[in-house]
């Protein structure tokens, strides 16, 4: 299928077509990167917006279950969701998040939402490239509501949070002492935090690690872009279905207001140009490693320095003109 | 004063021409750059090699005390003492460093001993390379020892560590859950783990401290750049200048080992080649702000992708082919 056609399938809502489309923009080969340019340039021209959610919790914390429930509330509503992953491990294991899939079983059945796991790349920077670029295409397919999952590992987070309207931090009912487990610096990039497991034998040490995280919110910094209350703590069931709806209220009031103030727009603008500050600083890093001639001297310059024949200074002067010819 | 003349004053031992020489290189701007490349070159003649100690500790840890001990201890037998300082902090603090030099009176009075403040940079990157190069111009003005010391905080840990040959942790003594604050990255960089003022009342907390962190060593993997018995835990006192000479008994030992073993010449070559790559990427990646017309198309895309106008993937597919001419 030819790009053009490919991009009015994916605007189509063709569901195979965004497979299709999804992995030409994760394949690193030189000529499928060009395909890949043009797809995302044709889709850029739907115009079309979803509400993209971050969403981060460690193994465990019962995330599967509470993207299955809180997905299938929302196609129940008649959005259309999408689902993509970043998990920074997928490399290793080998499909985590296959797993996932199957986890999710009602929604990977459900018509109204789409559910890829996340790309198989050692390098999280190429994960969140090719993730990023995923989401401008269910976009362009016409998804209400982009979920982006994540498991609370390193930079991970800081990625997801840099690619989201929203992002959601997911918890479990823990003691006090589990509070200082979560980073200040992950603290201060949600904007809710979910503790679920709010059932059971756990529903009250669930409440009172809400009410915790409620008082350590409280004692952030506010930040322009939030309204009277938020960040909010909240307790949700994702196995009873408990507080989704309350969630999907503060998500929809919060993304509200953040629209009406322009703070929406000008988070967006500002994702986009880091986005491609990042594409920049990428491609450029990536000529060392593209030409062979290039790669031979970065080997042969390296020996060099490694057998103190050359000073780092020197031998790098040396490439970088060599790159300029 | 040329170049090769300042080469030859540091060389030559001249304490002035060294301090002369660290400013060169901390320099950023084009000329000092290329000035700095010529000066390392002429340096690296020398042939000559100081052992490389890097020393992390947080603040309140009795680093400056620690410091001006162990530095005159040092000095007392001749060896000469360079201290340099990685403090990220630097910058914006205004030279929390500059109040170490003062609380190292006696060693800074000392004519065997060299010590320089961090370079004012906001950049770690930048702190980094002017710091492996300040190292290289200690070692060809005959220092015996190069000490480099970071807080700890961020990534410098990892970066001081990266250019030494020896990596010292500095611990305060502290009850049981201390030992979690100590991240397990630290602990697997770390060839020694001081527990500092195992005097007074502390004494009893500063050895249970340092069965603990023993208890801890052991359980890490061993790694094949170590003898029998490393890395290990030790308490000191810097006030009262106990268990130094057996810092530098373990320090000498370790690193007799290492360089019998090939160990010691691996990990600088490992190093040197890493200081190049790094040096290649930095050099790269500066030419998006030396240029000014390169500036200005970045900002015009960065608008334009900002506004919607263009996609990250193409805008930046722009700005590589703009480089390229």
């Amino acid at each position: 299928m030819q790009t053009q056609d490919l991009a009015r399938a994916v605007i189509g809502g063709d569901r195979r077509a965004l497979a299709r489309a999804i992995t030409l923009v994760e394949s690193g080969r030189e000529d499928h990167r060009r395909a890949a340019g043009d797809l995302l340039e044709a889709c850029a021209q739907s115009g079309r917006q979803a509400l993209r959610i971050g969403l981060s919790g460690t193994p465990g914390v019962g995330k599967s279950s509470f993207i299955e429930a809180f997905g299938t509330l929302l196609t129940g509503q008649g959005l259309r969701v999408a689902v993509l992953a970043v998990d920074p491990s997928s490399a290793r294991s080998g499909g985590s998040i296959l797993g996932d899939k199957t986890r999710m079983e009602r929604l990977s059945r459900d018509p109204r939402a789409f559910i890829r796991p996340s790309p198989s790349q050692a390098e999280l920077g190429g994960v969140a490239r090719r993730t990023r670029e995923a989401v401008a295409l269910c976009e362009a397919a016409g998804f209400d509501v982009v979920l982006i999952e994540t498991v609370g590992v390193g930079q991970s987070e800081t990625l997801v949070a840099g690619m989201s309207d929203i992002f959601v931090l997911l918890i479990a009912p823990a003691g006090g002492d589990e509070l200082q487990g979560v980073k200040r610096g992950i603290m201060e990039m949600a904007d809710l935090i979910l503790v679920n497991k709010a059932d059971g034998d756990l529903k009250d040490t669930a409440i009172r690690t809400c009410a915790d995280y409620a008082g350590a919110l409280r004692l952030l910094r506010k930040r322009p872009q939030d309204p009277e209350g938020f960040p909010k703590a909240l307790t949700v069931s994702a196995t009873e279905g408990q507080g989704l709806d309350r969630v999907w209220d503060e998500i929809t009031a919060l993304s509200d207001w953040r629209r009406a103030q322009g703070h929406f727009a000008a988070h967006r603008a500002e994702q986009a140009r880091d986005w491609f500050e990042a594409e920049v600083r990428h491609g450029l890093l990536a000529r060392l490693t593209a030409d062979p001639a290039i790669r031979a001297e970065m080997d042969r310059l390296g020996a060099a320095v490694a057998e103190g024949r050359a000073t780092p200074a020197r031998a790098a002067s040396d490439i970088l003109a060599a790159l300029r010819r």
